[in-house]
Formats: C-alpha cells, structure tokens, sequence
C-alpha cells in the first residue's frame, strides 16, 4: 500500500472542526450545545442576493471567465472606490473564497521553502494554506496583554531571513477582533519596503468595526502598491459562507498574471456563488448592514462583560470581526473544551469553544486561552455565558494564575 | 519590487485560453467564430438541477460539511452503487470542481520531487496542478496511428524511477475520446500493484461512450483498492460545468483522511453547486441523459466523417468522451490556431481550435494535431468543418505528410 505524502501528514485538522465529532456525541445524549467555536453567522443572507438565484434563467450553467464574471468584477470596481481603494476590475481575481484566493497569492509569491511571517495568534488555516503551498510560517508573537496589537518591529526584524518574501496580517483579526491602527499600517509598510516583502493583508473583515473605529487598508499605503495583495471574501459581509465567494487584489500585474495562470487551471469559480454576491454587493448601502454591525456590537459586549465578570478570565475588547481571544482559569484548552463536549453539561447545555492553540503555531502558547466566536444572538450568547461560567467552576483543571 | 515564484513562472498558460483575445477580435470585426476549443456544452442543464437553485430556501446560505453535504455523498453512494462501484459516502470528498479534487489527490500523496506518469497527450491543466503541488509530470507517449491506445507496459517500466508515486490517466480521454478497454486497465493494474503505485483514475466523462462501449473503472480493478483514486464531476455529465462540483474518491482511509485536512482548509464546496448537484443525480436514468449521448453521438460522427474526408487529414474514431486530436497537413498547431483567429476567414467565419502542443509535455510533439471539442450542434458544426476544410486549403503553412 503506497504512503501518504510528508505534506499531507504535516497538514494540520483545523482546531475549529477537530471537536466535532464530540459534539455531536453531546447532542445525541439530548445535550444541546451552542456553538461559539465557528465563524458561522446566524445572520440571514440578504434576500436580493438569494432572489437573484431564485430568478436564475440561463439554461446551461457554463464555465466562467477563469477571473471571474466581468461584470461582477466591474461591480467589485465600484464597491472598493466607495472604499477609497481605487482599483481597476484586471486587478480582481475571483476564487472559491478567500481560501483559495490565498493559495493563489503564496503560489504565484512564493516557493516551497519560502519564508511568511504572520504575527499570531492567527487564522488557523493559514497553516494548512502554508503546508499546501510549501511555505514556512515564522510566527511573531502578539499578546492578549497588549490586545494583541501588532509586534514591535524588532519581532519582524528579528524573523526575517533572506528567505522571507511575504508578510501576512488579517485585519481586523481573526481570532482577536483587533482593529490595526493607521500608524500599525504605517509601520508594516516601512518593514515590507526595508525588505522588498509581500504584503498579503486578509481582509474579509473589513467592515465589522466598532466604536467607531475607521478600517485602514492595506491598499492604502502609499509606497508599497506593487507589494501589496488583498485578500478578501464577501462570506462573513453577506453572511454567505457557502456561496465560496472571495478575492485576490493586486496592483502588480506580474503577480496578477501568474495568478491567473493558476486561476486558468482550476477553469472558474463557482458561477451561481458568483451571481449572488454580484447581488449581495448592493446591500453594503442599503439597512441590511446596519442592521448587521448594530447587533454583532450588541453580541461583542455580551460576551466582553461576561468574560470579564468571571472570576480568573480575561478578555480585551475586540474593534473588529467578531471574535474574542479570552484567557481562562484553566490548565489546557484543548482539554477544556473538550471536556466541555464530553463531560460537562448545565441544565442540560453545554458550549462550543475553539482552543486557541490551534491558532499558534508556536508549541505551548494558546492553552489558557480559547476564541469565542460571537455568532449568535444575545439571548443565547448569554445562556452560553452562564454556562461557560458555571463550567469553569466545575472544571477539574481549574487553574488560577498564581 | 518583489518577484514572483519560479513555480509562479513555470505554469503553463491554458493552451485552450491563451487563444481567447484572438477570438475576441476576430468578433470585434464581426467574424463568426465557431468555438471547438473548449469543453463546454451547449446542452441545457437539467432543468431538475435548476429548480433545486431556484426553489432554495435556506435563509443563511452556511458551509457544508467539508467533504460535502452528508445527503449528496448519499446520493452519490447509489449513483456509483448502479454503475457497479461499491462505496461509502465516507469515501467521497466533494471539491470545487475536478481540478481541486485533483489537487487534493497530489497533495494528499505526492511530495515535491515526486514523479506522476501519464500518457500523452493529456488534459493540459495536469501540468498547472503538477506544479502546483510541486510534482514532475513524466510523460509517456499514445500515438495517433493506434488511436491513442494505451501506451505498452514496458513504457511504463521505463519511466518508473524511485521517485515515481502515482500513474494518471483520463478515461474516456481529453484530449483524445480514447477509451481504455479492460485488458488495458487490467495490463495498469499490474504495474500499479507490481511497483505500489497510486493510480489516479480521472473518470469524468464516465458515461460519454459510444457504439455500445462498456466504460471499465479503475474502481472495478481487484488487487489495488488501496490504491485507486478516483476523480470524478458533474460538470460534463449534467452540462454543469459553472457549478464546480467534483469528487475525489478513494477506498484507501489514510489517503482521505489526509485529504480532508486539505479539504478542511479551505472549508467546504460550493453549497449552491452540491445542491444543483444532488438533483441532478436524478437525471441519469431519465430521458434526458440519452438524448445527450444520441445527439454527441451524430456530433462525433460529423466531425470524423469530415476530417477524414479533408485531403492529408485524419483522426480516428474516438468511443468516448466528446474531443477528437486530429492530424493536420500544417507546419505548426500553434500558428494555425491563430492565423485562423488573427487572419482567416470564409464567408465571414472562422473556427476556434485548441493547439495539441498545450496536451504533450514533451516539447516539439503536437505540432501537427489539433484537439476538436464536439460541443456545438450537427448544423454548426457541419458549418465549422466546412470552414476547416477551406482553411485548410488557404493557409500559408500548409504541410502535406513527405
């Protein structure tokens, strides 16, 4: 029987889904558990965008242009330049969500042995991106103390090598919720110009902020536009996962050529995904988001206060996306929640967490604490709350900071 | 600046779309151009497939489970169970499309440096997702005068070196419409087993077989469960190819346990797509599906009676899929192919062929075949060959075999 690949067996299971299965034993015993531990909103998916795959009436549903369809790319125009990030529709290329916008960028950046530095707590998947693409990730540290703002240059000039070619940040952060602000931007831009790096800024969160906080764009630093790749998705904005719907950006039309030879082998995205956000993108005006933003502030503060008001636990409060990184009371994260799935249940419920190790990759970091995601309404965030707090004072590896 | 990655710089360009701003300017001076270049039917998608799209009523379009929604893989379960394939839904990941099914099949059991042997020619975006996972194509060379018929064992032995991983092949086949009899594929079960190969069966065009043919599957060879794969869509069969909804299938539990990892990174399939899918499935034993077979059926017989009626043309008489290569009496595919575009036409028309230098990875081969995608109806097709023929005739680097 032949082996497995090395690269297959480095790829890691996403911490976010690797609890399922106990989960699910947990349901099957009638417990009901909320979910937290995945950045799947209940928010409904904007009627103009499903009515426009309802009304769907070509008769054969045919291959797409490799980059995506013209006119939506024309729409997308349109929807930066709102954004003041102006942009031309060649310099979109449309992929099967973020994910695959981002292989594109390490594929057409990058060669196997390459080095990116990602500040992290990060994006768990970029791993497997990584692993997939044959890169290295050098993890710089952020700390839960500091919100998890961006590392001081020092921690970039210390990680870089003559292999390193890329930076990768997610602004606002996924798992954080921290919001860069312009003079964090400012710095990264002098670092990726020092070094002539890629900068592929993860943008799918763009417009969760709060506080009246302003979103600064990597597109927007001045110096640095043929170094800069945006990465960004309409999954969480519409609240459309499903449709694998997202982009990569460029005005460097070197990178954008060869990723759209990588674009051209897979043939096309998904073209009814495609047709539904081309509709979605009108929302962003109209009193869907609004709606939106007022209650994901709304589930933010649930959770901040709750965390917060739980003797031993600790959480900053996020400007951005919806996720909290909390630090707990407790000896190991992955044991915790999963003890929370296999072991523990409160009248009955029981809650879903994310152990924030997988969201390192530097062994040992992330085991007092876990990502929250705030995917569910406030009533239920708040029986999750309880729950969440009475479990750590049932938690056999209860473990006070000393 | 930074640049970009050698592997960036390696991908081929789509020999099937690189013509594609030739095309458009012919239609720019008001040219007809009869497209044979490309894989995409004209036949209408199942009009159960589309109804599934039109009446979805789900209010969050969410991910699906990563390896595709439990339902479809259940459904697919029976599909394969009528054509003879025992499998469970645990044993199929549904992916965005063949293309990254494919990759998820390299990925999975390739390295970098590994070697993957395929008969030329082949369906070119093999060589963009061989560099795309770091792994060296090694072609083996099917001639036009058997037909393209399996290459001999002793091919094979000649190319196997200690990096060989995996054998590939495509039945029926892009580019040629060959069909692997059973002595072929008993002949590659042997060598798979004699030197524990992967053998990587890309079945997409399943069930486009003609004059009573029986299609044979990797699936049904006894002695290599563990190393079969198998790559499968629904784009061709339901006329669905902007769904992007494939399958890679394997009864080997390492290889798609190591599968779902990557499957896992990037989420889930297209939701709207597994759905049109799903319904689709319904089509095979309805009337639907023959009348497709009937009709590519005259489409292939118009397209060899013509060129074999072309003085210095020939193809032969492919069983399965709907691409013919034909030999041409021309100094260079490439140029034809774009004079043709770039300088021709008969009575205001022209024809879009794909060069069959993009399907050989063997540099110099291909230069007198062009592949001829069967994709329009018998009238316009009796039109394009017409075309042909008089092209034929006109162009300055006509080369009649010495």
């Amino acid at each position: 029987m032949p082996t497995v690949s090395n690269k297959g067996r480095m790829m890691p299971e996403s911490p976010i889904r690797k609890l399922v299965p106990y989960a699910e034993e947990a349901k099957r015993k009638g417990v009901k558990v909320y979910h937290l531990n995945i950045g799947q909103p209940d928010i409904s998916t904007p009627e103009v965008a499903l009515d426009a795959i309802r009304n769907y009436n070509e008769a054969v549903v045919a291959y797409s242009h490799s980059a995506g369809i013209p006119s939506f790319r024309e729409k997308l125009r349109g929807y930066y330049q709102k954004h003041g990030i102006e942009i031309t529709a060649d310099e979109i290329i449309v992929g099967a969500g973020a994910s695959e916008a981002i292989l594109f960028a390490m594929n057409s950046c990058l060669d196997t042995g390459d080095e990116i530095i990602i500040p992290e707590p990060f994006y768990a998947n970029y791993n497997g991106f990584a692993i997939n693409a044959g890169v290295v990730v050098k993890p710089i540290p952020s700390d839960i103390s500091s919100g998890f703002a961006l590392p001081p240059i020092g921690e970039f000039e210390k990680a870089i090598t003559n292999k390193t070619k890329a930076v990768l940040i997610c602004n606002p952060n996924n798992p954080t919720g921290y919001l860069y602000s312009k003079e964090e931007l400012e710095m990264l831009r002098d670092i990726v110009k020092k070094y002539d790096l890629y900068l592929i800024a993860d943008e799918v969160y763009r417009e969760f902020c709060y506080d009246g906080m302003k979103h600064h764009s990597a597109m927007h630093l001045e110096g640095i536009e043929q170094n800069v790749i945006l990465i960004d998705s309409v999954s969480k904005r519409y609240s459309a996962c499903g449709i694998r719907i997202g982009f990569m950006i460029s005005r460097n039309k070197e990178v954008m050529k060869t990723a759209l030879k990588f674009a051209q082998a897979r043939l096309s995205p998904p073209s009814f995904g495609q047709v539904a956000a081309e509709a979605a993108i009108d929302c962003t005006t109209m009193e869907y988001f609004d709606g939106v933003l007022n209650e994901y502030l709304a589930r933010r503060d649930t959770v901040v206060k709750f965390i917060n008001s739980m003797d031993g636990a600790y959480c900053p409060t996020p400007k951005g996306a919806f996720y909290v990184v909390a630090r707990l009371p407790i000896d190991n994260s992955d044991r915790f929640c999963q003890w929370l799935l296999e072991e523990y249940d409160h009248n009955g419920e029981t809650v879903m967490l994310a152990p924030a190790t997988g969201f390192y990759s530097t062994k040992g970091k992330g085991t007092n604490e876990v990502r929250i995601s705030y995917v569910l309404n406030v009533g239920d965030l708040e029986k999750a709350m309880k729950c969440l707090s009475e479990a750590l004072q049932a938690y056999p590896g209860r473990k006070d900071k000393s």
